[in-house]
Order: C-alpha cells, then structure tokens, then sequence
C-alpha cells in the first residue's frame, strides 16, 4: 500500500494509474476509520480498480476549535485498516500541504441547502467541506468517490456541487451502518462516556417511533419531531440541537409530512453530537422499542 | 476543427485526447475573437499537443444586465478565426448547459485580492469568473491554460484559485497585445463610437506619463494616479472609474510606489469601460507623447 504525504506525490501516482486505463475510486475521511468506513472501502473496490483512501481531518470544516482539538486521531489502526481491506493508496496530507498560510479558496453551495440542520448549526460548515473535497477531487483525480448516507445533507450538497462545477467525478452513496442496538456509526461515537453511549440508542429509538407515528398515519411534522423528542429528552445532559421534517428535494422544512421527507435529527450527549436521520415511511431501524 | 455544445461531449473527446498522450491547452474566452486572442491561441499551440477555445459570454461575471446586453456577439466570425488559427475544438456551451435553472455552487478567492480595483467596481465578477473557470477546466480537463495579462487581477486571482485548490492546470500569462497608437486590445473595443476610440488612447499614454514621471523619480503614488487622469479627463463623457498604485503582491494599495508597484486604472469612454495597467519603471508604452 502506498502512502503520501505530498499533493505532487499522490497527483503523480493517480495521473500513472489512469494512463494505465485504471478507474480509480476514492474515499474521503477524517480517519478514526470504523465499520462504517471499512463498508465504503469495500465498496469503492467494487466500483473501481484501485482505492484511494484520503485520511485528512479539516480545519475549514469545524465552526468549533474545542470540536476540531477533540476529534479523534488514531493514524496508526487507521494504516492498518486500510492495508487490511486492501486500499491501494492512502493520501494523508498534512495541514500545512492542504491549507498553506494565505491560503484564500473557498467553493460554496448557497440556497435551500444552505439553509437548514447542519447547514444553520454549524455555520460555515458546509463550505468547508465542498472546498476540501473539490481539493481532493483535483489532487486525487477520482473517477468515482463514495459518501455515507448517514451524512445526508453532506452527500446532497456535495452532488449539487459536482453537478454544478461538472465535475468528472460519479457520487456512490452507500448505505448507513449501525451498531447491533441501531446506533449509527460515528467517529465521534469513540468520545461517549459509559452513560452518554447507553443513551445514545434513543437517537435511532426516537426515529423508529417518529416512523412508527407517520407510517400509522400522523403527518403533523411538529407532532413528529415532538415523538423523537420526547424519547431522547428523557435523559440527562442531553441537548437537542435540531429535530426537523424536510423534504428529500432541497431539504426544505415541511409542515406537514409526506413519504418524500426524511425527520433529521442532531443531538449533543454530555458535548458530544451526534447526527442521524430516518426517511419516513421507510424501512424500521434496528431497535429495541418497548410497549 | 471539432465544436461542441455539449459538456458531455467535450468532455468525451478531452479524455479521449488525454488517454492518447495528448497535452491539451485551454484558452478560455467570452468571444468576440481579436488579435490579442489570436496570439494567446498562438501561444496554447506552443505549449500543447491540441487546443481548446472555449466561447462563453459567462452572465455570473457581469454585475450589470445591461453590460451584458451590449456585450459583443459574432460566433461565425468568432469560428473562423479559430478554423484559420488550426484550433482543435470549440466548446460553445449554451448559458442552460452551463448555469441550469437551480444552479448554486460558486469558486470565490477572497481576501486582499478581492479589496481592489474591479474587484470592488464590480461586486461578485470575480466570484463569477473562478466559477466559470473551475468549471470550464472540469469540462475540458486541460494540462494548461493561457490567459491574458491586460487583466492582471484577474489572472492573479485564478493563479490563486488554482494554486489552492491544487487544480491539475498550468496557467501561462501571455503579454497584452495593443493597437499601434498603444491602446489595449480588448474586445468592448469595438463598442468605442469614433471620437470615444481616438480618446481612449488617452488610457495608455496617461499610464506611459505616469511611468516616465515614476522613472524621473516621483514615488507619491496620488502624484502619479493624477498624471494619469489628467490625461484621460481632459477629454467629454470620460469617467474615471479608479486608477491606483498597487503592489504585485497581493494587490494592496501603496500611498508610496515602488518598482514592485502597477498603476491600474478603469476607465469609461461613453459607457464602455476599459481597463489597463503598467508596471511602474518598467517598458514604456508604444504611444506618442508630446512635449
């Protein structure tokens, strides 16, 4: 398995395997690489003759210093995994390489998506991750690049920008994977005390029951969000940071629900968030729900 | 010689050309096809192994509908000054293909680049321009691309764009080629009515006085920008729009010019504007100068 550390390095051997008629697929990370990654790493040996794997956490996407200084760094397993699963390339650059002193870029996606969940908590979020990941895309010159689910407004945003720039690069979505108890999988999970991961399952508990509601005929959003809430809310240092029905198309909040909205949710355990979201009328999660 | 309407189509024939060896360069227009693209065309012929004219009149780069409007339009004579020059494809995207209804993601350089000159006379243009650019250079993959320096901000903010988005693309600077009589080649020249066109040689030998009056030693960079615009105000429906003394690096203004100084100005003759710059106590300019 190759490693890079320099943008030349790794532009050069991806510019090789494409002359050689290679279709390169890639994986952009943060690291931290769990069972979630390793199904997007599988996939993207599927789609592609050789896997790229880019282990990067970036600044320009944390609207939050204490966030960004927490986030967890484990770049020895990570090697590890990625040569396991049989990663042909991992490019892991360094800050400096990536967002030199000066450095003044930014590509944006404004509009509807630009104006809910994430978008509105964590301003300034999104350009960080559209301007990395077209950075990654002109570096690593990817024929294909796979995005988790679970990061559903990440993936739409990402597919409006590389539709909008043209970009030569085909967006695979794959599926979100979650633990046994139906949480779904997230670097961040690592930084749950003993208590916070116990309490953790009413995220996925409380959008079973929100899709329970809708699928038994509730379509009042407010009502919705409420059942979700309550189920989270009912444990101690928990912070709601949203709970919100949006349609699929441009994610725009809807009063009331329809089978082409998801309920999206974030909440914070003990500082830590977490993100999830459940289409309604789709299939039940994987969760234990009491009577 | 090939023309295209279709991204897919001149992205179908770009990869083709690449899988072959080929180095492509790029020369991006908004047509309207004069001497000073002729030579740019020249020069991608010397750096490449086939060449691109893209012709766009990109509307996310004009801040006014009416300068948009009166833009000058003639894509048959446009194609056969491309079809006499030996270039390989044309890419004549319609403005649909480019910015469909729904379009949202923009390329932006902000910071000192974006506090000068046209970047202040006209609001968001260059957030217009690293657009179209990114996007073109998606489109037609290029190994380089050649831009003119008569728009030096221009030019310096795509080096910036490119450099930190890491783009796979050479940009090569061409010289501005000019008129006899010294004015800039430019294709609003053509808006010019008669008397505006023989004013507007003030521009040149107002920024060539200035020059001299910097190489005489004058480094008050008021003194020199008012050289200059006595020269241009002396004539009717002449506005001034700016004229100042920037450093190279970076574009900030300078109270005290130095030889790393340009002095560049904007000028409207009748309602068509022109821009130009000199590079104070560099090569004079080709124009008559009385005594």
């Amino acid at each position: 398995m190759e490693q890079f550390e320099q943008i030349d390095e790794q532009r050069s051997w991806s510019l090789a395997q494409r002359q050689a008629g290679k279709r390169i697929s890639f994986v952009p990370t943060m690291g931290a690489l769990h069972a979630g990654h390793a199904s997007l790493i599988e996939r993207a040996k599927s789609e592609g003759d050789v896997v790229v794997v880019s282990i990067f956490v970036n600044p320009t996407q944390f609207d939050n210093p204490d966030d960004l200084e927490a986030y967890p760094k484990q770049m020895e397993r990570d090697w590890e995994v990625c040569q396991s699963l049989g990663v042909d390339a991992v490019f892991v650059p360094t800050k400096e390489a990536m967002f030199p002193n000066g450095y003044c870029t930014f590509v944006e996606v404004v509009g509807p998506l630009q104006e809910s969940l994430c978008a509105v908590s964590r301003p300034g979020h999104f350009r960080g991750v559209c301007t990395v990941v077209q950075k990654l895309f002109n570096i690593v010159q990817p024929d294909c690049a796979i995005f988790g689910q679970k990061d559903l407004q990440q993936v739409l945003i990402i597919q409006r920008m590389v539709s909008d720039l043209s970009s030569p690069v085909e967006i695979i979505v794959a599926p979100t994977i979650r633990e046994d108890d139906g949480l779904a999988l997230s670097s961040r999970n690592q930084r749950l005390d003993d208590e916070s991961r116990a309490n953790a399952v009413s995220v996925p508990r409380g959008l079973e029951l929100a899709n329970q509601a809708f699928k038994a005929g509730e379509r009042n959003s407010n009502k919705l969000m409420t059942a979700f809430a309550n189920e989270v809310l009912m444990y101690e240092n928990v912070d709601l940071d949203y709970a919100d029905v949006v349609d699929l198309d441009g994610f725009v909040e809807c009063e009331e629900a329809n089978d082409h909205c998801i309920l999206a949710v974030a909440v914070f355990f003990n500082g830590v968030r977490l993100i999830d979201h459940i289409h309604l009328g789709g299939p039940s999660l994987p969760v234990a729900i009491e009577d």
